[in-house]
């Protein structure tokens, strides 16, 4: 692979036709009726009676204003770094954050023009987005992501599971199949069912999707076995992935990638957690041996983030979902695409008929908090950002650390990544321990997860309840103890029966709740595990 | 009918089963995995890491605030029917509104419980929406719809036309009729095509949809001939309709109900403009036997208002689409349904796998105005808006007084209703003028939308270049002049071929442009129009 293909500007080549990958849902989409009218819309001077638009003058919100955090608000240097054990610096945290806002406003009808306008935010006819949003997310794309070639498309959707679902219906027929890393979010898979469409697991390692298992299961495609076509969309979450907090690579992705050309499949990068990227994991005791962490420049920063799939498209198969939801809010609800011209063409017309523009308020103070905090503010608040997350991630494990005797080595099955081990801290290094770990995990290096691996087969009713029913009785048990892990197997792709081979695992996220909270969790985690495998002492 | 079917609290008995009603869309939508667990969540103490929620921490937005109008910022006595001509007035208008504003915030983390929560508003989770939000339109449509049964449900959407997008999903299968008014909004059309779905037209009168037409579409209908089988769906637009302007009274909705009662068919009732009720056009000259305007007490107001077909919903076929697009702002994208609780179940899930939540930003804003307006504040508001409306109807058709000779004369075709005819201004009253009549139209009574029917076929190259062209021709004229009117051919429900034998019309909407502007719209579409007939003098 050259890399060539990767260097900007470079415009798709126009040989390269993707509509057959469009849905006959997609297809079958209407044309604007005034399309052929359209040279005379907005006309200078011209007076339009032809649309069912209120008055401005109607709508009762003459300004809107809100205090805003400036973009410094989280230092950049992991708290953890500097300091000892979990319970230490829990106060420095929360005295860092500075309590100073900045206010911001957005008039009806602003004194100078090119600013955000709430008569405009607020009225019809906006499917693709403010116009100052549309070059913040264009600029934002261009610069962060870099995609291979230049003449890509940014537009608007109401946040990932909004685009996902545009994505289903654009890309995907009733009885056709979508690959998807073996553990994957469920309400992605929720989105495609009702269609007749089905995920098609993928084997996965340290990284997500093994691009050797995504080979196997394309290149031995039996249509008449599976019964359904050869897929031609993925899912896939690439950072911090949802459930298992995994992190695919610039060799990785390449890899998937030229796969995904060889059997002529589009990639879908659903990618929420692309800033929470937090390094790796170090133990407590080589703690003070970590670099020193330093602010990064912008461009540095950039650099060192995983690249999105979008870095290597040379041929334009890649629709990258982009979200404020981790970044500014959930209640946002509030993204984009960046993707090929034809299917944005396509994207927006479905808006048309479903979500129209995302909800004015939104964009009008989302814009105005990115204009004030301007590009390097909004890089600066998102480095705070991942040091918050990557603050939280090593506070949690700390804090197993705590209740357990943790074993660090790498695991065959994980592709050699470093794995820690769990067993009972009450009898540590005896054989008798080792023989039995409690559970295993890959420390993450982005998201807000731990996927925890349980080691049920040596439960001594293993055999007798099986997998499944041992992880949801643990599960209650944890539950009735009073905290709530999710159910690992509420995240398998594979819904064709034979859960019960499956390993138990628990996706635990420390993104929310409170320092004091999950070390409280992880106290009752412990004894209550020690309880459940203490039957088999 | 007995009135007994009406009375409130009546609950939808439970022989009432709508399931068969589905779609395999919606049969097909998948539980949440953690259906069975939801006993453990919510729980007070427990501590939750199942979620993949970010902390509010990190919502860099402290508090949002706006400067709103009063409710009273519009008066409610018509300015018109104080005056003579169309310009005397302009300036009361633009005096008369409010200058004042009122300042609404929405803290993070406000000091009283139950006041609106902005931490709340901007997370995951709300997919029915802030709790008082929920507690305001169910309120709003209990006690101004009044719907026939007491167990109904509201629960959010993202704008009608979300709301329409998920109603279709939920109800039509591919291959299926929905049935529509012979002329309806495009956009409903759109929506349904890409799922195969197809417009049935039934014909109307001056009060939208008849229901002899109705009975006859259902009573007669030929599955083999149709090439699909009887419509079980309706989709209406009942108040100001889009784009005749028609408003549907309560005896025309019974009838139309128990229509849909005798052959089974669920009516999507899409009421944008339902608080654009404007009363009966007068003539100026006529104006002043006018019925003095006095404000109306609330339940006035109320009972003044055409009835909702959910007043009527003895059996749960009503799905009510509400939106905050004409009483708020477009932008708002925020409205609900009102409906039996087994469908709503089913949009709700449908809102998880989409659009989730709409907009916090927007729910958050839009909940504290009402909360600080009130319900009768509101109500309030909705009765300055209607008058504003009013007085735009009044002030166009009073424009097409001064350029044209109108006679008003009850139209067969239409019901008895009303109609204006035009003729040439300068031979009034001439047999040769009479016989050439240029447009006519029933004044509307609610909404946005004047619809104007052409009477092309007095023109000399009718028949040389038909309907459509001739219109498509004025259309073209008339942009060129500087005004643009919506097509009437974009409104057809009919896309089976035919177009030629419908008459030409324009969609002219008054809602939006300032007064002055209607007034040159109205100079330019004479000016236009006399040339284009002038051909044939």
């Amino acid at each position: 692979m050259s890399l060539e293909k990767y260097s900007s500007p470079y415009s798709l080549p126009e040989a390269i036709d993707l509509s057959h990958h469009l849905s006959i849902l997609s297809q079958s989409r209407l044309e604007s009726p005034l399309k052929g009218l359209q040279r005379f819309f907005g006309k200078p001077g011209m007076l339009s009676l032809a649309g069912g638009l209120p008055s401005t003058e109607y709508f009762p919100f003459e300004a809107l204003k809100a205090d805003v955090q400036p973009y410094d608000s989280f230092a950049v240097k992991p708290e953890s770094a500097a300091q000892g054990g979990p319970l230490s610096w829990i106060w420095n945290l929360f005295g860092s954050k500075k309590d100073t806002t900045i206010p911001i406003t957005v008039p009806k009808y602003p004194e100078h023009e090119g600013d955000v306008n709430l008569a405009v935010a607020l009225q019809y006819g906006l499917s693709k987005g403010l116009p100052q949003l549309q070059a913040i997310i264009n600029e934002f794309s261009s610069k962060v992501y870099r995609p291979a070639y230049a003449n890509f498309t940014t537009i608007l959707h109401a946040g990932n599971t909004d685009g996902w679902m545009k994505a289903v219906t654009t890309l995907c027929n009733p009885g056709e199949g979508v690959l998807t890393s073996e553990w994957t979010y469920p309400s992605a898979l929720a989105t495609m069912h009702p269609f007749g469409i089905r995920a098609v697991p993928v084997g996965m390692d340290s990284e997500g999707m093994s691009s050797e298992s995504l080979s196997q299961v394309l290149s031995g495609w039996d249509e008449v076995a599976r019964g359904m076509p050869r897929p031609h969309v993925m899912y896939i979450v690439p950072v911090g992935q949802n459930p298992t907090g995994a992190t695919m690579g610039a060799a990785r992705k390449k890899a998937i990638y030229e796969i995904c050309v060889k059997y002529d499949v589009i990639i879908v990068e659903d990618d929420p957690y692309y800033f929470l990227q937090e390094g790796p994991y170090v133990h407590p005791s080589l703690r003070s041996s970590r670099v020193k962490h330093t602010q990064l420049t912008d461009e540095e920063y950039i650099a060192n983030l995983a690249p999105s799939f979008l870095r290597f498209d040379y041929q334009g198969r890649v629709v990258r979902l982009d979200t404020f939801s981790k970044t500014i809010a959930p209640g946002s609800r509030l993204g984009w695409f960046t993707c090929n011209a034809l299917f944005a063409e396509r994207l927006e017309r479905q808006a048309e008929t479903s979500t129209q523009a995302p909800c004015g308020f939104g964009q009008s103070l989302i814009t105005q908090l990115l204009l004030n905090w301007k590009f390097s503010g909004y890089l600066r608040w998102l480095k705070g950002l991942g040091v918050q997350y990557t603050d939280r991630r090593d506070y949690f494990i700390d804090c197993l650390v705590e209740k357990f005797h943790l074993e660090l080595a790498p695991a065959a099955q994980f592709g050699g990544s470093m794995r820690y081990t769990a067993y009972d801290l009450t009898t540590p290094y005896s054989e008798k321990a080792k023989k039995k770990p409690l559970f295993s995990f890959v420390p993450p290096s982005s998201g807000m997860f731990i996927w925890l691996q349980l080691h049920l087969e040596d439960h001594p009713q293993f055999k007798a309840l099986g997998q499944e029913t041992l992880e949801m009785q643990l599960w209650v048990a944890l539950a009735e103890g009073g905290v709530l892990f999710g159910p690992g197997n509420m995240f398998s792709a594979d819904r064709s029966g034979d859960e019960a081979s499956k390993p138990g695992h628990f996706r635990i996220s420390f993104s929310n709740a409170e320092f004091a909270d999950l070390k409280k969790a992880v106290d009752i985690f412990a004894k209550v595990l020690y309880k459940f495998y203490n039957k088999s002492h």
